[in-house]
């Protein structure tokens, strides 16, 4: 395959895809969604992705590979039906292409539009789960833009599967199924991350390592999260029986996701609440690391040292740190989060409003666990990903994240020399928009 | 000067600018406008000026420097009013720092809100324009954003007292002026280059050569354009003196903009329309390079060569080509065009919908000029460059494009693991937003 050319055609592809009326973008994710349910595919998915979990477990035994990487490889029956509901959902969310922004008169007769537009063709660089290939060409379809993939090779028989589905459905539409391109060579990522000029934006998933590496070596604007190192700071208002529930979920019920706590601050005063965590965590097996202040009132507590701090476990330990107020769980927060998800316990709500006025993160909580932080629970129908840079879209990215923008002037033959303090003035009046 | 803790400071005050309440940061645009009309401060600014000046016109005597560059450099009476006015403009305009862009209920008591916030510190490398600086300092109190400055070196007397200016006023509320640094030296932009984990977005103004440099020497996000090279199509249906006037405000009123035309595309259908222009244009001393077809209906016309539909001439210069139909002209506008800017001049609506709908041009206009692609025009109050990258920001790009957002979740203590098939379920219900 040369893919330069290859990418050239996906992009007169993604014109198909970005011209495609509402209607004929829902039918194409019906379809998708159909098609992924009929029993041949369900039988022909699953046989492919029994290939991937044989060799994986192959790997594992061999200490290649961890137990965790397996259950985000396999796929059954229920996995793939939950998938195909997402795409369904995604085809019966209103269409957002062509959606108006903005309608402003300029003067009469000189309309300014700004309406939503794909971005064009986006690249995709994901770990070894064959679920979110299905919902990546759900979010781009929707979106009106073309993909280009490169999964995890432990689910490349799984992602070829699913991929022929898409390519099917793609082609009973009259688009071209290089709308969808799927790279299955290590070393095609290299050449994919060099095409500046090809690529609108690059979105990395899976370890901070490849996150690192896309980021490092590309020219293409990357959508992709650092790091996930979330807090929670107990202030002292806090709730105990509260914050040792917030604390179970946001450590215990998904250790390795980046939504998930790993540091917790303590206010001075807020002794009960941490009592209250301390034991919840210790009967949920969570190994605790904490500050001198915090092990002279817990003395079980194992010695933190600095880089805890700064330390995305993804596992089932944490770290604990006493301050002496508000302030002070902010500036340890400036100092050492990631910007991702930081909240706050309390029942003093200026407390709170002064957290959530202040902490610079892309998502700010109080009273909430910081796994809420998350596109489908946040209501954006699914999510390609959590970003925790500033520009385009930051936190739980949906399909409005995988859109521009594109200004329309309707005109009547104006020049702007038309205008001046003596001659024409502009007016510049918001007009109501249609939803 | 130690390049780093400066712009550490510069993000501290990045906070207080960010903090400011509505009432407060328009006081602060007041007083900034209202000091920029001093008496006193126009004799110091108009002083500082002339020393550029009279620096300038020595260069110019020996070569050096072109006249328009002495145009853009110039600051009189007049000129510093208008810039105080837009000050002025910006400070009542409505607060846009905290606006919440949405609402929405997740559950009883868990309220999702996503509210604007300000950036944080911004480079800005910008051309030798005086009045830029003032322009831009407004811009990002607006938007509660810390910036550094780096201004062409010819007008380092006029920047240092306009910057003085802004300080006094900073002083005058509390705020650090760090959070205005102006960098004199060419050397601190390169560090300035380096500092990605500091300088969140960098601004690039001025000549492509300097836009270039920038975007290749940095892994901060830049905003910026590449090139303009605009298009005017005249359609089969396009009216004849419509297209000349077009034409003549495209081409004439400022041909160093980025948004004037640079070539022009005319349906072979166009023959009167392209007459006109031709007509027009010549009257306004245009020099006009047209393709074989151009040439036979217009044999003054000089021959064009390949490299004219790729040149973007910034000069009393003009490329004309004629194409077969519409497609050919989306086609030639997909492969030269750089998404700046593109006008269909018709009567036709149909053609224009086409038009409007196919090119991927950041501003797509019918039937008035492509000079109209400008903040101040756009009613954005003010404009700190046009972009034409798809991502963040696209176009003209006013305060929104200086702003990111965060997410806000205000709960009970609600857990993910509450939420499931057979437990509770989310809402997900958008809720009014006020404005």
């Amino acid at each position: 395959m040369d893919l330069r050319e290859t990418l050239k055609a996906a992009r007169t592809a993604a014109r198909t895809l970005a011209a495609l009326a509402g209607p004929e973008r829902s039918a194409l994710l019906e379809d998708f969604a159909a098609a992924l349910s009929e029993p041949q595919t369900v039988r022909t998915v699953l046989a492919a992705n029994a290939t991937d979990l044989a060799s994986a477990a192959e790997e594992e035994r061999a200490g290649h590979l961890g137990p965790a990487l397996i259950k985000r490889l396999s796929l059954d029956e229920k996995k793939l039906a939950t998938t195909a509901l997402g795409i369904v959902q995604l085809a019966r969310m209103p269409e957002l292409v062509g959606r108006t922004l903005t309608h402003r008169i300029l003067d009469h007769g000189l309309i300014l539009q700004r309406v939503s537009a794909p971005l064009g063709l986006l690249g995709v660089v994901f770990e070894a789960r064959p679920d979110a290939l299905v919902q990546i060409a759900g979010l781009a379809w929707k979106s009106g833009n073309a993909i280009v993939l490169k999964g995890g090779r432990e689910a490349a028989h799984s992602n070829r599967a699913l991929c022929a589905v898409a390519h099917r459905v793609l082609t009973g539409h009259g688009i071209d199924t290089r709308a969808m391109v799927l790279l299955e060579d290590r070393s095609e990522v290299a050449s994919l991350l060099a095409q500046a000029d090809l690529v609108e934006m690059l979105i990395a998933r899976g370890s901070s390592e490849l996150i690192r590496y896309v980021r490092g070596n590309t020219r293409i604007p990357v959508l992709a999260h650092a790091d996930g190192i979330c807090h929670v700071y107990l202030h002292a208002s806090a709730d105990p029986a509260m914050a040792a529930k917030i604390l179970v979920d946001a450590k215990c019920s998904y250790p390795a996701a980046c939504n998930a706590v790993e540091t917790l601050l303590w206010d001075a005063g807020a002794g009960a609440a941490l009592d209250a965590c301390v034991e919840a965590l210790t009967e949920h097996k969570v190994e605790l690391r904490g500050c001198p202040e915090t092990r002279k009132r817990h003395p079980r507590v194992l010695p933190a040292s600095e880089a805890d701090w700064d330390a995305e476990y993804g596992a089932l330990i944490l770290s604990l740190r006493q301050v002496p107020d508000l302030g002070a769980a902010l500036d340890h927060i400036a100092r050492h989060g990631s910007r991702h998800t930081d909240t706050i316990v309390a029942q003093d709500a200026e407390a709170a409003a002064r957290f959530l006025a202040a902490v610079d993160s892309a998502c700010v909580f109080h009273n909430a666990s910081t796994r809420f932080s998350d596109g489908y629970r946040f209501g954006l129908g699914a999510e390609v990903g959590i970003s925790t840079d500033k520009l385009h879209a930051r936190g739980p990215v949906g399909v409005e994240g995988l859109l521009t923008y594109r200004w329309l002037l309707h005109g009547r033959g104006q020049c702007t020399t038309d205008y001046s303090p003596e001659g024409r003035h502009y007016i510049h009046r918001d007009l109501p928009i249609d939803r």
